[in-house]
């Protein structure tokens, strides 16, 4: 691997990923473009710029830019579509956001002439897992820096020490270490590291970032409708919105209800394993809602073949695969089933939970007249159901006999 | 099929189940053995046995039994082992007691010489077929009868027309319909039909029969440990109980805090959709707090292969195919991967929610070591992800490179 | 179920199909029109217009059709794109027609306005399964008529006692009963029952019908080339050709070297065990071929992903599922991924065999520059490697530590 | 990571994991122990123990044993139990024999108080995985050695130096490069490298090792009988054998037929594809007569759920997860399949194929009685057919239904 000329980096504008922009910079003396991404973090993206031009970036070397539909759009809701949880539970939001940025990075490689991108992410996680895979597939001849796996910053004290003798600018709360490390965009906000490490303590509140603890969400439950075409949210109580935007409302509803928590213990792929706290509010309440549609839209064969592939696809997201083949050929199976899924779900926001009540759809598969109890009209002849179950039942009886018959024998 | 001469039924005493004990006798000529079993449905065994001898049952006739310590820890115990969930949400509380009563019914048939059972499921629904999938599996030769796909005592009127000529006492609550049907057990408590067939209105409030509603539970959380060895729930907050006593403290606990209902539409496996409330509080429990000591006792192998296969395993279930060699077979599988699930759970329920606050365990494979943030005294070498990360990335830069050749070249 | 009006028949100009057609007719009094089609199977089409004639269809409800190219592009293909393969074994040559006989049945039906389709498939088969269920999926109103299931004709001299009642004409050797059952299409010959029913015999030579055997196929191998473009093969030896022409071609040869014979016992879907003797000579040396292919132009994500729902896939076209959500959501992943599988293959055929002994394309993901023994000229550094293992390796260490740990407390 | 003190090397007796031996010696200074293992590779070991003893090795460091019989029982035939293909064809005779080497080497490092183990896998290839998998699943704490990541003997020439520069003898025949490179156990031989890494060109003849080409094979076929017991081949013949005699008796009769070849392009688990020559004879007709007795012994539940997750067991073993919680509980499931695959296959081997024609067992679960043709005397109810059709049919009913709905809605 020759020494990078010029690379695009990952840039936050906060002192670390400032600490690997000057580092870049000393290491290999090579020109740094900057990329910054509102994601929906809830930053301000402007002091990024001035940061990086104090820092010596050349503004056409500066790009900061809203990906948030994008994200949304291409990314968030095509893994929703699946009902996606990584080992049970956790909505991916840190893991679906990080082939957006490698994806960019690699764009603006190509526009700038850059033959290398550089991230942030540590060597132990999985994020530097992500981004690179993601760069290597949609690039086979970038080089990426992960300056956290190269260098020999290895405290806080090198680290500040750094910064100082090149000028960084520190603010007062970041000489000291933070109590724990956090990670947030439109889907949700991760903290873990450091306080958080004992997986048998309970994370105290202020751990949290943007939900209400359930015990302070309002006493009285909310009721709202999320309409769906072809799998994706369209519309809040009848309004439709862009992707983006509904998510963001669906944050501000989730996060009011203090819905989405998650304290959880993770397999990393690099074979540890985590704590991390997750609030995904938004993401909580999709899901669900998600669900609810999915229950009068899909029938048992799509519905059943969707659940059973659903683990692998998240652990490809989870894993960084996004940009993969099988992947791809998911999210083609996915995709397919959701040709239908079209409708409304009402949802009860309360104290923690989002809870399915109602939903409704021209696309409806389910059927009064079949199920009902009450006079069918014919539409079903409970006698079919007589061979039905013999059928189903003929191998369990040719088993039984089986075994009895060798039974007797001995 | 030649007709009965001796029937084992599942009998519980209420009016539907003795105009079918009624309707045996009278349509096949047959003698009837009833088989009541307490599975904590929370209702008297003993009046079952008076009505039973009302109608004429001899006393030998008639078994009574409670079967809850062995429905909990060769049924509902094995399948939590599996995190199972039915299209993602139903704890298939009714799906795991049927298999318990068939067995029953054909070990009496064996007892008493019988060579039926009869059931009072009707055509409609999977009870039916979990009822009759059992029974053949455990027994080729036994006939099984199911009064409601024969009939024709196809109205209410004339159900109650049937039950005054033969004398069957008839309670004044039992003349009109219910408003909707409800089964419990120890683990759940369903209700569907009549008043919950519309699936797009939100269940009324007094159809929930054994959790009170999120809003009317405590203001104050509550926290509690729930220990397991080898998968299975042995004790809560240090104290040691027998299986169905466990399950039994877990609804208490579920139930006081609003925790574990669900309003949902599911597919039959005889092909139409239903629409359901159900309440598992401690079921609920149980699961979140399996998955949380899962979290620390399972690595990514086994649990990603368990998750994998769950759906299958819960459809199964649901199904009606609990005595399968493929059940069996998933069972084994999934009972090897319990070998260390072992230790304590503390879990905060409030107002609807179980959610995992700690968890330790002898057992554990969290390694503070290795994850730390801090110095790791050499437990693990960041730069052993970036060969990791290359040779993962390489079939896709292989591919990458393909594509770009081929584009080129198009 | 109303009595059918018009009913649109699969009728093959055989004895069978003859009375079929005649007991429509005087059961329902219904119109019949019959639809013949060609598939491959070897059989003059056109006398089966005269013998419907004779049997006093009109001609304009005579529907005889060469549907060879239809078959092989939009079944067969497909469903050759996934390796299908039954129960490790078997190619799925009569499930794979079923559907399309369906449709046109269904097709013809509403063209004509007929209420109902007919087959000759008997009622401990899959191939009623397969019509019925696709022919309700494309028509759910439509009425399907069984004969075999339905009518008291239930022995050979009831059938012939039939047909001459009725007039209609029985070659001499249709009067005894054939010594097994045959069905033929492009794809394959099944031969099955009564001669073959001992699953432990030898099938006799006679029995085969377009394979020679493999001791009398000549002495001298052959080489062909099979192309590719997409997963469909195009062309052999360079010669391209369409779908059927191909199939065609490759049966010709595969029959000359008594390549395809299968003698196999299968889980019928309708739960008992049966067995086949099967003849599948070209579609043996296509899957050996696509195999080929495939070895350079997916790599190891897209063809474990493969891989691993074929077996689904291939359960979904036997037990007729074809026309279902389930089927096309798998159909999309596949297809998903043979974008890139174009190129050629060279086979050895001789005696039985065909077996790929080179293959090549643009497409191909074979670095030789990687994998080569030679000096590598640092395409791959082999100390990624050592990485790549100590992190697949951690969570295994963890494993083993723990257990360490807790052995030696225990 | 300290330099080691005692190494245990898996020593072939052959010039190149000589010349590791005595890198070993000079490089860490460390004491070597040598285990040379008898795994069917059909080479004299006592040789080994002449050439170790000459480089220096104390005779209680030396190690060699004959491992056949653990070898089939305890890793090929669990393995053959699945059905086990690696990518649809391939019978993984290299991976499987790694982990017991790996075992045995971690087993004599306890045994010797050695703290490192090491083996002559290259950097590029799926054994140093395997290998190194295995012995840290076995013993967290050992240290792998796999010189040729570390050492610069890049090149023949180097190679030859060294040998020549610390005394190492060198067989005339060993001065040049070998045209491929070969490893071969009572599994199978490969062969891949160098004069083979072109995969358009068909492998010469010259190659194959242990089979006869079809061609030269006899011109009569041969009929053979293997029984098995519980998924385990125990007789061949009527003869009873040790797994180990079973194996080389196939291997024997495999290979005088030409039965077992395979030219093969595989996805190895660092990321790149290579090309192999395997042969594989005893494997070969093994495999087939495996599935000759399941498909009477087991039912289409156990055998499907077997089907489905074999691709990922062979994954498993392939990539070097033998020792890993996922293959031990894919294994329970597998092995709980097998407890009734006992019964007989007959077989015809002739010109390269190997092909079941008949079986039997009193674990039959093939009942002539229901699939019969001719009366059945009523084991089977053709009527029952059309409830199991139309409760299978009535989600696509409902499906076609709704698009019907949607698409007159427009």
């Amino acid at each position: 691997m020759s020494a990078p000329k010029k690379v695009v980096l990952a840039y936050s504008g906060g002192l670390d990923t400032s600490i690997i922009l000057k580092w870049l910079q000393t290491e290999y003396g090579c020109e740094v473009v900057t990329f910054t991404a509102d994601l929906g973090q809830g930053e301000e993206l402007e002091p990024a710029r001035a940061k990086a031009e104090l820092l010596g970036i050349k503004s056409e070397n500066i790009y900061i830019e809203d990906v948030r539909e994008e994200f949304v759009r291409d990314f968030v809701f095509p893994m929703f579509r699946a009902n996606t949880l990584y080992e049970g539970l956790y909505l991916l939001g840190t893991s679906i956001a990080r082939p957006l940025i490698s994806k960019r990075l690699v764009e603006i490689a190509k526009e700038t002439g850059a033959d290398a991108v550089a991230h942030g992410a540590t060597g132990k996680g999985n994020d530097q897992v992500r981004f690179e895979l993601s760069a290597y597939a949609l690039n086979p001849e970038i080089q990426v820096i992960a300056p956290w796996r190269e260098w020999d910053l290895t405290s806080r004290t090198k680290l500040i020490e750094f910064a100082e003798a090149h000028q960084i600018p520190i603010a007062k709360d970041k000489r000291g270490e933070a109590p724990f490390s956090v990670d947030a965009n439109l889907l949700h906000t991760s903290s873990e590291g450091k306080a958080l490490e004992d997986p048998a303590a309970e994370a105290p509140e202020y751990v949290y970032q943007r939900t209400v603890s359930p015990e302070e969400a309002p006493n009285e439950p909310e009721f709202i409708e999320v309409t769906f075409e072809k799998g994706d949210a369209v519309a809040i109580n009848g309004e439709a919105m862009s992707p983006a935007t509904i998510l963001t409302k669906l944050n501000e509803l989730g996060g009011k209800h203090g819905i989405g928590r998650l304290d959880f213990v993770e397999n990393r792929f690099v074979g540890m394993k985590s704590r991390g706290i997750y609030e995904t509010p938004g993401g909580t309440v999709l899901l669900e809602a998600h669900r609810g549609i999915e229950q009068i839209t899909l029938d048992a064969g799509a519905g059943h073949l969707k659940d059973s592939i659903m683990p692998r696809y998240a652990e490809l997201i989870y894993n960084g695969f996004w940009f993969s083949p099988e992947r791809e050929m998911l999210q083609a199976l996915i995709d397919k089933s959701q040709e239908n899924v079209t409708g409304t779900v009402r949802l009860k926001l309360y104290k923690g939970s989002a809870t399915t009540v109602g939903r409704w759809s021209d696309y409806s598969l389910y059927s009064e007249k079949h199920v009902t109890f009450e006079e069918d009209a014919g539409a079903y002849d409970q006698k079919d159901a007589a061979g039905f179950i013999r059928l189903n039942a003929l191998r369990l009886k040719l088993i039984a006999t089986r075994n009895r018959r060798v039974a007797e024998k001995g």
